[in-house]
């Protein structure tokens, strides 16, 4: 009722009155009375007036079931979301859940992580009222030798949203990491668990540093937060649903052709390391060369002297060598 | 100490005096007392003869901790062994225990699973006394790509400890099921989680059709016990043990290169399929073709009409066409 409520007053911005409230939602005044109060008591100013009704008049930037809910403009993703105030990690959670029964498309977001893991049990700071942990839970019935690119497909969608919500460009370090003015503002860890002909569970982690305001020494030069870089606050949110949202119909055109083929040219208009001279971390023969974007099976194809290679990200890690990047 | 005593007496083979027991073990006439009792509840015929000391006549064909232990000879497989009289699935479990920290070398056994798993969520049977149901944990530093080779490691295992057991020749069916006559005798579960550059963890679960006397009809024809196929009961204890001896040095051996290329020959000598004619499933364009065994990678070798194809475990299964398999 909050959720059909909250949804109600946003998409009006105006007043609603109470007579109305009450005829859609099918509830009393006393209801909805008592759902206003609450709402307040979340942190949402809404103000009543005599014979007008209902209007909110702003939105805090928490991170709750109602608020993600009656944002909801997805078809498949996040129908199941769970909402939590403190977890280990979104990614352990959602692979408990998978393994309860869990469907494709459960969508799993916290405030707050306590134990938020990066790439190779690396650890990844969430502090709450902050930023943004969700993963999403997939059940795709794809080749595990394909579900690799799942994790480019996030990348583009995170940096399309992030893109749309700020007005600024966000870019993406191949395969998956959002760059703004090279510093990372967004992390994604995607973890399968598999049969060797078969995908028991896909969950696509992601960590977005949204109104971070300073980060510890250590860090300072790598990381960064939309707040910083854009001077603008976010609602996260907003910025959750606008993320599925790309994602779930790029997603489907991925499983179309278990393959980035109809996403390579989109890709690639934001890679900041496109045309970039890169050094491709391999730990038998390391080498350098020019980056020129990535193939339909998500490897990045790098020119060097003598012939063009393809390095996959199960492989190497590749670095920039001049520049930003 | 139920588990030195065992050890002692399993191998000395001959009466051994109460005084050397309590030397050795370092505890009382008393305690030796009570744990020979133990081990009679337990099923294990034990002699008790004044002035020789204790002889071990008979042991039960039963799963537990001490009888596991005592046999133990591998370096690192199985030095953390949990033993369950039943359990929804050692798979599952051994992912749970993967999670919650548990290291590799890490093995799993139950006397019966109520949800025991096969391939692509198919249901697996295991009941109490007649089978082995048991799960590895490994984690090894390996890229993703080249785990699915485990498989055909412990398919390789499996069939050396029961021909060594049984004297009679059991046959891998490519990539992993062990045959005797053309039915199935053991199903291996290879299940792995992964980042895409990164191995969390790999469980191996195998299931062997021990004791087992019958078959409910529908599988009659395509499932059997080594009792059925030897006319021998062989101990699910030692059978356990002589698998992980196997599979640890020839684990090593692939670890050394990441692929088979020092085990392609003894695998290839096993292969029920070896120069038979097969029909490969592919879902796109299934074709026939006689199999030469596997490469390095593990992939089986087809020989069609016009060309030589290589079939990977991820992508197709394959079907004899005549003979048993």
């Amino acid at each position: 009722m909050r959720t059909e409520l909250l949804t109600m007053l946003r998409e009006t911005n105006e007043y609603v009155s109470g007579q109305k409230i009450c005829e859609t939602l099918g509830v009393s005044r006393t209801a909805v009375w008592k759902a206003v109060n609450q709402l307040r008591k979340s942190g949402y100013e809404i103000e009543a007036v005599s014979n007008k009704g209902y209007r909110l008049i702003s939105i805090p930037d928490i991170l709750n079931l109602h608020e993600l809910l009656s944002r909801r403009k997805t078809k498949w993703i996040g129908v199941d979301t769970l909402c939590y105030e403190t977890i280990d990690s979104t990614n352990a959670q959602a692979k408990r859940l998978a393994e309860e029964g869990y469907d494709n498309g459960t969508l799993i977001v916290a405030d707050c992580q306590n134990a938020g893991k990066g790439r190779r049990g690396r650890s990844w700071e969430s502090p709450a009222g902050t930023t943004i942990s969700m993963t999403l839970l997939l059940k795709p019935d794809i080749n595990p030798n394909n579900a690799s690119m799942i994790t480019l497909v996030a990348a583009l969608a995170v940096s399309k949203a992030i893109t749309k919500l700020t007005g600024v460009p966000a870019g993406i370090k191949w395969p998956n990491d959002i760059v703004m003015n090279g510093k990372k503002v967004c992390g994604i860890l995607t973890e399968m668990s598999a049969q060797f002909d078969y995908v028991n569970h896909i969950v696509v982690g992601i960590g977005i540093n949204v109104s971070t305001e300073s980060f510890p020494e250590e860090i300072r030069d790598i990381a960064t937060s939309l707040r910083l870089e854009t001077g603008k606050l976010i609602s996260r949110a907003e910025l959750i649903e606008t993320v599925w949202e790309y994602f779930e119909e790029d997603y489907e055109t991925y499983l179309q052709t278990q393959d980035l083929q109809n996403l390579v040219k989109d890709y690639n208009a934001r890679l900041v390391n496109m045309h970039q001279r890169v050094k491709v971390l391999d730990p038998k023969e390391p080498f350098e060369g020019n980056a020129r974007g990535i193939t339909p099976k998500g490897e990045l194809m790098v020119d060097t002297w003598e012939s063009r290679k393809l390095v996959s990200s199960g492989e190497v890690s590749v670095r920039g060598i001049y520049g930003y990047v």
